[in-house]
């Protein structure tokens, strides 16, 4: 019992500091990553999950729709948000695991029951291909959201690539993010299918600057200097989808590119710590830019060679570009040839691409890091506004 | 500062009931399972991650041995141990990410500098081909020791079965157990090589009986009667080898079957509760045995239907036959037909698998489970007992 009066504590002294950033951003959701359990608001101006403290694990699951017919596109929509309404609140799906008639499968798997909430956010996007001739939604493209270009380097297995929807399952219990994927898949029998799923067990990159930075499987301080989660103005500037952007039913949404990083870890490991630093433009113990002290030391992009990653994917080098970067670390087993089939889901908000991700993925070609990794899947989705109340459904601004 | 103080207090308490248990069963490594990041004893007559309260994620890989070299295999035995030490402590591998030379490659790959120990536990085994010609040790092979019997319904994965050694590795946070697991493969570099491996995220069974009984993917709870770590009795008569079972290199040890057991989750979705409650004989919610009111209320074998799973596996059908199981659920991604490839892994540690394992999988070949999952991975190891202090190492009386 005192365990949970600790945890009680714990919790409290998060909510605080979460009504804090609250009252600073207009944004109920930016709450330090606490392991207290609790429940993130579904309802809001933004789909949660992204300005969301990143959570502890990732189920993400790109689906392809395979019904014709809009009007029932548009109810699986509907069913799957009153269902995320549900799962993020702690509940389980319609009459649950146990409810309902025994001579009917039950509603809910269960293996969430019992469970806390896990702090799950459910983020839904719509990639390129739902705007083709299939549901009428051809002049509601946005013109933004094309096919990404072909980078130097991409090995992509179309496989692990694109998708017509997809979810962002986040939640600090991976039961909790499983299930909540499972129970979407379910309803969605016949009418969707899964094309690829991915999962990652550790956020590579925070939110919440007060938190210690995320290592990921090079062994490095990854998202230092990413949007937080609290500061409204850079929010503003890079990821949400503006009037002036549009289009109209975007509009407090985002772009999100996914991208599969698969990592050649025998081979890093092989690499002198002198050449990893180089490589990165940082120290591996503390993060310090070169010639800095500090982690959070302002990079001075000179003193870096011309192919560190900090200085390619620096602001400065590209017009700018800066991008909230939730990524998530992987482990898949083993490849065929005993090596670990591991690396970096790369997933990353912004509200323009042709002015995020592109540029600085074509600045990263001179990267010496791509001797150690290859991109082998990618995807791209608009992703709407935020579910506003228990009338409004994911994607109604859409189809209206 | 809350948020610490609270988990410090939680540790403390969580410290003494480890106590308490350590007093009962002459063991320290049973305290229950506590979100304090604490570390885990490594040395002590039985390996760690047996007895000791399951953890949150596993990260287990199989091993076939490269070299010819037994002076080698010896060699490694003893370098994983000091590794092993280090990391179950919390401490980085040797020099660590960023001691020892620029020059060089760190000893350690670094991405889990500034975490906690998280209850890491790291449990070796030797499986049946590691007694053939190669290293001389076809004498000393445990007459127990031979390759599972083929069960009825199998549909095992060459690749993903057998293996000349296997590492479990436990955690509260996954970065731990597979950096644990990427440091052993890379000490191994040259002289073994991972054959496969597999990730869980989720405990299936419980060895602290006090503690919410977990639930399998397929949402009912799972292992409500396992032996407790602290059941000092049951361990000795069931888990731990005697000297009266010999060989004398493995007393103190035991033997695990692991497999790889993939659910057909789709269809067990699509299945009435009743079905489901009929199949497991227990109901869904409480977990009570048919007939009664309690989940831990002593089942009435009589009451249920002859292919009931609780009644096959029941010791009473099965000769007493009792295995301390630490399974884990799975879940890799999508297959090419866009369903779930997910399950259980299943984890066992006995005394004796002919009185353990054999007969119990031989009775489930009546379960109406069968239509729902399907064995697809399997192996036997010889699990040593316990390292015993600094001067020791992981199988020492085997190749001595």
């Amino acid at each position: 019992m005192l365990g949970w009066g600790g945890a009680g504590l714990a919790l409290g002294a998060a909510v605080a500091g979460g009504a804090v950033a609250a009252a600073t951003a207009g944004e109920d959701r930016t709450a330090p990553a606490a392991a207290s359990g609790a429940a993130v608001p579904f309802h809001g101006a933004h789909q949660a999950g992204i300005a969301t403290a990143v959570q502890d694990r990732l189920h993400f699951a790109s689906f392809d729709v395979k019904t014709r017919d809009r009007a029932e596109l548009v109810r699986l929509l509907q069913d799957w948000t009153r269902a995320a309404e549900q799962m993020t609140a702690g509940d389980t799906v319609g009459e649950g695991a146990y409810g309902g008639l025994a001579e009917a499968p039950p509603d809910d798997t269960g293996e969430a029951l019992g469970l806390k909430p896990s702090r799950l956010t459910l983020t839904v996007g719509f990639g390129p291909s739902l705007f083709d001739a299939r549901f009428g939604l051809g002049d509601r493209r946005p013109a933004a959201l094309v096919e990404l270009p072909k980078f130097a380097g991409d090995n992509l297995d179309p496989a692990r690539s694109g998708g017509d929807l997809c979810v962002q399952a986040c939640a600090d219990d991976p039961q909790v993010a499983v299930h909540a994927i499972r129970q979407l898949a379910r309803i969605g029998f016949g009418k969707v299918a899964v094309r690829w799923s991915q999962l990652g067990f550790g956020k590579t990159s925070s939110t919440t600057p007060e938190a210690q930075t995320p290592r990921n499987l090079m062994g490095f301080k990854d998202g230092t200097r990413n949007i937080a989660g609290t500061d409204t103005a850079a929010l503003g500037k890079h990821v949400w989808v503006s009037r002036k952007d549009g289009p109209a039913w975007l509009v407090g949404g985002s772009y999100l590119v996914a991208r599969r990083i698969r990592m050649n870890i025998e081979t890093w490991d092989r690499t002198s710590l002198k050449e990893q630093e180089d490589i990165f433009g940082r120290d591996k113990g503390e993060g310090a830019p070169v010639g800095r002290a500090r982690e959070r030391d302002e990079p001075f992009l000179p003193a870096m060679l011309p192919t560190a990653h900090v200085r390619l994917a620096h602001p400065d080098s590209n017009g700018g570009a800066r991008m909230l970067r939730r990524g998530f670390s992987f482990t898949d087993g083993t490849d065929g040839l005993g090596r670990l089939d591991a690396g970096l889901f790369f997933l990353a908000y912004q509200r323009d691409v042709a002015h995020g991700f592109v540029p600085v993925q074509r600045s990263l070609a001179s990267d010496d890091l791509n001797e150690y990794i290859q991109h082998v899947g990618s995807a791209l989705y608009a992703i709407p506004p935020g579910v506003r109340d228990k009338d409004d459904w994911w994607g109604r601004a859409l189809f209206s």
